[in-house]
């Protein structure tokens, strides 16, 4: 790689925060919209019909025109959708649902990063929010950040769930315990997707949840199979379970908090007992360029979630659950060009059974 | 484009702050210091030296490795430069300048884009300085706006002014006025970089900028040829003078601000005189890829720095100057290939002559 080529590749770096809070800014203020529902209007036509001075719309534009997202008709001056125009309204509310997020939880967070990496805590979050501790404690007490956040993953668990359990295998009468299982949809997921006669699953997390997610098995219908327990993962994790799944999780941490729960859910199982455990992984080889992971999540968690974390490599997964007394039987990427080409997260299934 | 090409865009999109902001924290952060004064040097031993848990270490280089700056050795866990060492230092100086003068004028505030758009007036500034008005007013109050924001244009006169100058003409004893010319370093590189006999030049800026001004003539020992007067460009523009330049001005306003200062000019001036203008400019073709100005500029005024403006394409700027008196004798836009890799905007030069 020449230094013009390096130098280049810095201006497209440069040129990241401007280029997505334009793009999104076009939805935000209605342009999209706008045009969807009458072609051909003008900068000045667009201005007056989402209250903005026309010189601003004529600015945000350019982009969108450049892209070849929208088009300009330079005689007329009149726009409208080009590639935009084609795209699923499904699609596009997912890739703006992720844009939201990117924008709510990390664009104004990520200028403390440095800060964040050398204090391992979120300097942003305590900044904008006041909030210590985590985005997963500010969420409780921040509607904003809950939305944006909860709307997401909402999304997420839609998308990959039914990929996930379509990828384990849960014994008959199997007891199952889903791991910072949250406010139970995740077990009752397990519970719907996997049609094993007599399972059990009981969700695990801070006291907190319990009621929501109790309610949320009875809204569901799940109460005579689905249960909650109150705890900590690193107090220890209850035992008296078949499998243990842990979902949306591992990549929270450093290392040594992964080997933590691992080295957990190994002493709270059975010997034959298994962990399914759900995560995104980088490609072995990082320089791999279908796998966004790299590019969002190492900023995402120090900076804006965490203070720390990170996926890892679907091997480095593999050797610390070796390490923690397991032997993998399953590891399955997710194939990139399987994923709508907007997301972002590659996702990884690892299964274990407990050796010693 | 198809829906996959354009949804594939806009996950390039959503990664663009977190890549930012990775890339620049690994600099702030020492980590590329640190192995360009010692390579091969594992996360451990670089968590060391920076003061940074090796876990953040090693997901913040992903990236870097990802994209071919750093590299990585599987068998010894050492890290050492790659494409980075071949950059020369005064490149990878003037990058980093524009990156942090990013991160502190525009990456929270781009937060904001949407009401900033909205309201024309810049609501991130508001938000966290506390500032009313523009950010040329914020930088007067707040050093590391200021610090960010002024060494950047430093840079950025250095390397363009050379440019102008040699693009063009003014005439034995001419008497130059320059326009918003803060405090007077573009007086300054007229005088020395046209060697024209007689030439006296005028910095017209705000009153409040009149005894840094004058200083600098001093210092640069150019006082007998160089004066200030103190006034508003939108109150009325002095006359007795044969040439005006108008360098980095024209792009912060709307179109009907622009008019109201090239009518200014040209009520100003005697018939014959001429206008002298240093923007930057949107290709003709907007969909060029070589040209990262409308990638950067709508958000970075309307959002960011003035709450309206942004460049306008070569032509547009020729048809306001027919518009307002004037006959345009020369417009040059600067070949993008001569610009350093790294360098977002891309100036012209139009020059003018009143011709009634």
């Amino acid at each position: 790689m020449t230094p013009e080529a390096t130098l280049a590749r810095f201006r497209e770096y440069m040129v990241g925060p401007t280029r997505f809070m334009t793009l999104l800014s076009c939805f935000e203020l209605g342009l999209i919209d706008a045009l969807r529902d009458k072609p051909a209007m003008s900068a000045t036509d667009l201005g007056e019909a989402v209250g903005v001075k026309p010189d601003a719309v004529e600015q945000l534009l350019f982009l969108l025109v450049k892209e070849g997202f929208v088009g300009y008709d330079e005689a007329s001056g009149g726009y409208m959708l080009a590639a935009l125009a084609a795209v699923p309204e499904r699609d596009l509310k997912r890739a703006l649902t992720y844009m939201n997020m990117i924008k709510v939880v990390a664009l104004r967070q990520l200028f403390h990063l440095t800060e964040s990496a050398r204090t391992g805590t979120l300097v942003g979050l305590k900044e904008f929010y006041g909030a210590e501790g985590t985005l997963y404690g500010a969420v409780a007490e921040h509607a904003d950040l809950r939305e944006s956040w909860a709307t997401l993953m909402d999304t997420v668990t839609a998308n990959i769930d039914p990929w996930f359990f379509g990828n384990i295998e849960l014994p008959s009468g199997a007891r199952v315990l889903d791991l910072a299982g949250n406010t139970g949809l995740g077990a009752v997921n397990t519970y719907r997707m996997k049609h094993v006669p007599g399972l059990r699953v009981t969700t695990f997390d801070l006291p907190e949840k319990e009621q929501e997610c109790l309610a949320n098995f009875r809204a569901h219908g799940v109460e005579e199979h689905c249960s909650f327990i109150g705890g900590d993962v690193f107090d220890g994790i209850p035992e008296g379970f078949d499998v243990v799944l842990i979902k949306h999780f591992l990549d929270m941490f450093d290392k040594d908090a992964v080997l933590q729960i691992l080295n957990g859910a190994n002493k709270s199982l059975p010997v034959g007992g298994q962990v399914d455990i759900l995560v995104p992984v980088y490609p072995e080889d990082v320089r791999e360029t279908t796998n966004s992971n790299v590019d969002f999540f190492p900023a995402f968690f120090i900076g804006c979630t965490m203070g720390q974390g990170g996926p890892q490599k679907l091997s480095t997964y593999r050797s610390w659950l070796e390490e923690c007394g397991f032997e993998v039987t399953r590891a399955v990427t997710k194939n990139p060009a399987e994923l709508p080409p907007d997301v972002i997260p590659v996702p990884a299934v690892l299964c274990a059974t407990k050796t010693a």
